[in-house]
């Protein structure tokens, strides 16, 4: 995607190959700076942190992690310690884990000596792929926007919770692409942005990737979706995860189960965009399985903004003396899911559709 | 309620019987400032930029604004337009309307010369009924409270939107008022409170009230109540309400109506405090009677919070040229709804209970 009309990635190799810039994505909305990233513990920070989030970006970014690693000492015992170290860094997303073990797998059984070209090819294939899936997603999404769009005047009106858009991936994003396509294709969209509290990512993030590409929307607090749905303002909820269980519950960022109560309660379709890396046969129950992270309260009671004069600082928003608590995702039950849009097209969010699909690949 | 040991009540008449002191409640939680309103055009600007708000509290003072008008100009005239002129300050609680019209009737048959003093004496029972009223609904709030105790072990965890506190009312609260009555019982609470944007009553007046009266109390995102409740982490949600329609639906704080999804989902039982001053049995319909106030939406993109140097300033969240929406509240349907708590008792929040209520009162 492009910023100020230049084309831009979160996530891009430095020249020297040993290392990547990412977005500092804590800076965004008012400063748009890349930090280098030159090791493992670097990566892990920086996801940690959440300079770099979004399941599929956490993904590509750490498997480059393994490959800076592989370029220090690519021994079996290195990498395998690595791998797990940079695994621990974020417990929810199953993409982490994913990236980091099949490139951990790919270099295990090559020499010592090729291990670190291979690592880093790897990791480049990796978010290459990404980007692949992401504009796959985005194809398949536009014929359910196209669609609506055929059969009601105005703009088709989409509603959105967290960042699923290009930052959280490696370009296009999941449930930002079959709009950044729709847009691209002439239709007229307009996008209700929840604000994502407590950490502002759609506030922050997805309002300004909107609108740097032009399209329209409009930011509403979380607790707004309900009442847009009630009275018709919402024509399709669509959003990214961090992990689906087989049985097809999809873990988002928290308060998307919220939505999808709307939306059922409605009759909105809520559609889940959702790369088959972010799907984990593993687990046969979602809502009882997925770990779901325990982040500060901190980021509940302080918020960071920028004042009049210009200067960003961080605010108290609660009494001194009150504590917070702050789950950080949540799990919508598969049976308020309307579909699962995948590089390979939607499939419904039950056992026998997502095993029939991943059967389907091998 | 008290306040660092010190009886205190949001509003309170001035020595000299011609205006009223109201806490200005955009200050808190980080300062407690009292400010004098000596006329109606006072009431109607502290009423509309929410230095005073919730249903109960806007109507009580309402009231005093026209006993103002009343020492000024008791003329039918003078006491007509300024009852419509304070009507007119929000649009969705029922109260303000109630209390303004109530105390104009009771006004209008006297003679010009008893107005002054009637009004004043109309307004203070209205506020003093207010404080019977809520005392009552925790009487018999406290009984669902106590019910629940007797059956599992631990603190019976609550889960509230907004404020319908103290601070909301004249004394007591609503929703916190059957919570107080349980503290004050020796039976462990422990209250989830909603932040509840984007004004954060939740984060600022609910959990300072609840900070003050010593009560456990975890300030959440408002996204998050969904999870608690999946999780089983959630015995009771209790909010307030701004307009109840003869068919039970409850218009209350925008996102309130997620939280009753996800209570429903769930079998955590929802209940609604509800004053009968609350009730508008005119309106057949709140999902489609109701009147949804519309806010500024810079009340969503900027923030106001208290620096780590102490000063409270405001900041802008989202990005320059990203527009919001903000409505200020939402509408249950009454078949999501447990109960109502009245002052009368808990009622079925259906057409022919409430109307059954309101017939027994005549």
């Amino acid at each position: 995607m492009k910023v100020n009309g230049v084309s831009l990635r979160p996530l891009r190799p430095l020249p020297d190959g040993r290392g990547i810039e990412v977005i500092d994505q804590r800076r965004l909305p008012f400063e748009l700076q890349m930090r280098p990233l030159r090791s493992a513990r670097d990566v892990f920070v920086a996801i940690r942190e959440m300079w770099v989030r979004g399941a599929p970006l956490i993904g590509a970014v750490a498997a480059y992690g393994l490959a800076m690693q592989a370029r220090k000492d690519a021994s079996d015992v290195a990498l395998r310690n690595t791998a797990g170290f940079l695994k621990g860094s974020r417990p929810t997303a199953v993409n982490l884990a994913w990236a980091v073990d099949r490139l951990l797998a790919h270099v295990l059984v090559l020499p010592e000596s090729a291990r670190a070209d291979a690592a880093w090819a790897g990791a480049e294939a990796i978010a290459e792929e990404d980007v692949r899936v992401n504009e796959a997603i985005g194809r398949h999404g536009l014929l359910l926007l196209q669609a609506i769009a055929a059969r009601k005047p105005g703009p088709v009106n989409l509603l959105t919770h967290c960042n699923a858009g290009w930052l959280a991936t490696v370009d296009w994003g999941t449930a930002t692409s079959p709009i950044y396509q729709a847009h691209a294709a002439g239709i007229a969209v307009h996008v209700w942005v929840d604000e994502t509290r407590p950490r502002n990512q759609g506030a922050s993030l997805t309002a300004w990737e909107l609108g740097q590409a032009g399209v329209p929307h409009t930011v509403i607090a979380d607790n707004a979706g309900g009442h847009l749905m009630q009275h018709g303002r919402v024509d399709l909820c669509i959003v990214g995860c961090d992990r689906v269980a087989a049985n097809g519950d999809a873990c988002n960022k928290i308060g998307t189960y919220l939505k999808a109560l709307a939306a059922h309660d409605n009759g909105v379709p809520f559609l889940v965009a959702m790369p088959t890396s972010t799907l984990d046969l593993a687990l046969a129950d979602g809502v009882h399985g997925i770990p779901i992270e325990e982040r500060s309260g901190r980021e509940l009671t302080h918020v960071s903004g920028r004042t009049s004069a210009g200067e960003v600082v961080e605010v108290q928003l609660t009494p001194d003396g009150s504590t917070a608590a702050n789950p950080a995702f949540d799990v919508t039950p598969a049976r308020l899911i309307t579909g699962l849009i995948t590089e390979h097209g939607v499939v419904a969010a039950e056992a026998a559709a997502l095993h029939q699909l991943m059967e389907g690949r091998r």
